[in-house]
């Protein structure tokens, strides 16, 4: 099984990677572009074969090392 | 309208980070865990109300600043 973990910034924190991306992509001519929000994805390969065990486990890895869940947000999402 | 992009490594290409934190879950104790990738997350608010014309101009963009398409891939996810 594996675990596609968005991480994303909570709203409200500052995200200047993505100020700089949405000033480069209006320097490229990209018109119409706004709030641009950069975050990691990461994905694991799991031994784990039972949805809500491996689901479990992806929640504690973003909890204790993936994320810093003062200032950031995670979504898992879960495939084959 | 608002774009999800990932930018992932693609296969064959070496990922440091990614196995930088394969080590560090399993020292955490997390079992039965590989394939560690990471990649980023762009999220891009658009004008755009016409979903192929958003496509293709976020497809632009990827090509020209997003993604270095000599060892990353791209995925787009357009919602509402």
């Amino acid at each position: 099984m594996k675990a596609r973990i968005t991480v994303t910034l909570k709203t409200g924190v500052l995200d200047p990677q993505g100020k700089a991306i949405e000033h480069a992509l209006s320097a490229l001519g990209f018109s119409g572009v706004g709030g641009v929000r950069q975050g990691k994805f990461i994905e694991v390969e799991l031994a784990e074969k039972d949805e809500g065990k491996a689901r479990a486990a992806v929640s504690s890895m973003c909890e204790k090392l993936l994320a810093n869940t003062v200032i950031e947000n995670y979504a898992i999402d879960l495939v084959d």
